[in-house]
């Protein structure tokens, strides 16, 4: 019988799902980004939960502030993919028996400023022992059900876009795990692994301007958002703007690496991957701009169910790997 | 500089509760058995996440599917003790990356099933690579503000009571630890830990009849459970009687066990421990009544902030132990 690393994690997911009675009416479908639950009155509690496991999330490098942080964020960026902004988080550590007082001190403050940086709270949790650092998150969140942004509104023909630049977590892994030098680029590149950022504002103006169709984080890498995209809305894409950061550009050509690479198939990028009618763009794109963020038009969806990538002369297939558990190493 | 097994879950907890910011108008203060957000309308929402470690809260006699419906209940248990009922669950879980199959659809089948037990659904959930097995729950419900029972309210006089018998769990992992013999009373002691119920109905009709003046779960032990509502009062309580289940009684007699001992100090009992006015108790033990549950008086509480057992002609001080995560072997 196959175990749980032959099986992968998507297989699991499928298998546990597969157990599960559906709740009657649900505002938001398993798979999508968060969970919902329907408060009356137009309204939705939006929430999510993810885990965080030192062995898998947590590079060597990364301190227990910047852990507990992350596993704050990480949750977050979910809501942000809504256009829900968090009110509260409670947060369950599993902690060594080992770990110090200051140790436990980096965790408390890791995980406040999280919540404090996006207008949030930490209201509650629970305290346990496990061998390994384990700091599971849950974000909630209130939203108005019209302005909930779903992952499977896309019509052929929508703009695909995204709220930054890819590949600076692959990069910046890559210095951290390998030690590699970077001169000049180093701290932007270590930083989006270490000091990652939820995209609250611009998920939530979206979310306000009615113009998105679809939204997802990637958190799994783009290549994976853009497949995931593709099977909540049966429906391809033509890439042909991909925004690589320019830091990303420079670290790939000193140590050898294929920048595209880097961009499409790393993960814990937490940008927002999004799809809006083609009419709306602008109406879009300003909606991000007035709170200071940027939407970057990559690309069009497509009724082909491919995904390519059109860069100067070649076009390339999208595979569908990312990041995932118990299959990545 | 200590560490977190010298410090105790109890110093742990005090020590992130200092780093965090507090969320102004918290409907229930950190420290009690959940956490809420209001709603607005009058209306609360009421959340709880409690974690399952392998190691700590999984006998070896317990199965995936007991230890996963274990997840579940204990989370719905502090739903209940707030008089609220669960709407909806949330699952993250960390697995083994030798779990088989059969396994995973043992952990989803556990899940559906504690959910489904309490009306409530699965709804969203996480899945990651754990060298130890971890369940995270989060379980959510939605509360009248004025029928929320919280910790804090119970005045001297108040009658102190709960809804069951104690010393089951105690008595049964005495059993599975130790492989002790309990011939005809072997299954309802070993059940207790096997298959623990939230007192769930009988939470929402004491919220609902306005009698209870506060109101925790016996998650940590009876003795324990007392302490904590002793300072959230910043009062005492006088038992007189102590409700040992007869399967107890009769288990410490064979093996020369003190009955009282094992009602007071074991752990996870999920019986609700409640303080209800006494011009009130007739109204409370009938809503009770009613939904097929029984209350049980066992004392009354005090200004005088001692913890008291009256038993036959003997007065003893009730202790304050219980189960502790980092202290407790």
């Amino acid at each position: 019988m196959s175990s749980a690393k032959e099986l992968g994690e998507r297989k699991i997911i499928e298998l546990i799902l597969d157990c599960l009675d559906i709740m009657p009416n649900m505002p938001v479908p398993f798979g999508d980004d968060v969970s919902a639950i329907d408060l009356g009155n137009g309204k939705l509690l939006v929430v999510n939960t993810d885990m965080l496991v030192g062995k898998t999330d947590v590079p060597k490098s990364m301190n227990l502030w910047q852990a507990a942080r992350k596993a704050v964020i990480m949750n977050i960026s979910d809501l942000a993919a809504k256009g829900t902004p968090p009110i509260a988080l409670l947060a369950s550590i599993g902690i060594n028996p080992s770990l110090t007082e200051a140790d436990i001190l980096q965790i408390g403050k890791g995980l406040n400023a999280g919540a404090r940086e996006y207008d949030a709270y930490i209201v509650g949790g629970d305290t346990n022992e496990a061998s390994d650092l384990t700091i599971n998150c849950v974000a909630l969140g209130v939203s108005e059900k019209r302005h909930l942004i779903k992952r499977d509104g896309t019509k052929s023909g929508d703009y695909v876009a995204v709220t930054g630049s890819f590949g600076k977590t692959a990069a910046g892994l890559k210095i951290l795990m390998n030690n590699l030098s970077a001169p000049a680029i180093r701290e932007p590149l270590v930083n989006s692994v270490l000091m990652p950022k939820a995209r609250v504002k611009e998920g939530v103006a979206l979310a306000q301007s009615g113009a998105a169709t679809a939204s997802i984080d990637v958190s799994d890498g783009l290549a994976w958002s853009l497949h995931e995209l593709s099977r909540a809305n049966n429906m391809g894409f033509r890439i042909d703007n991909l925004p690589i950061a320019p830091e990303v550009e420079l670290f790939a050509n000193i140590h050898d690496f294929d920048p595209i690479t880097l961009a499409l198939y790393g993960g814990e990028e937490y940008e927002l991957l999004v799809t809006i009618k083609p009419d709306d763009w602008q109406k879009a794109a300003k909606a991000v701009e007035n709170v200071g963020g940027s939407l970057i038009k990559i690309g069009v969806a497509t009724k082909k169910k491919n995904i390519l990538l059109y860069s100067g002369e070649k076009t390339v297939s999208i595979e569908s790997r990312g990041w995932e558990h118990f299959k990545t190493d």
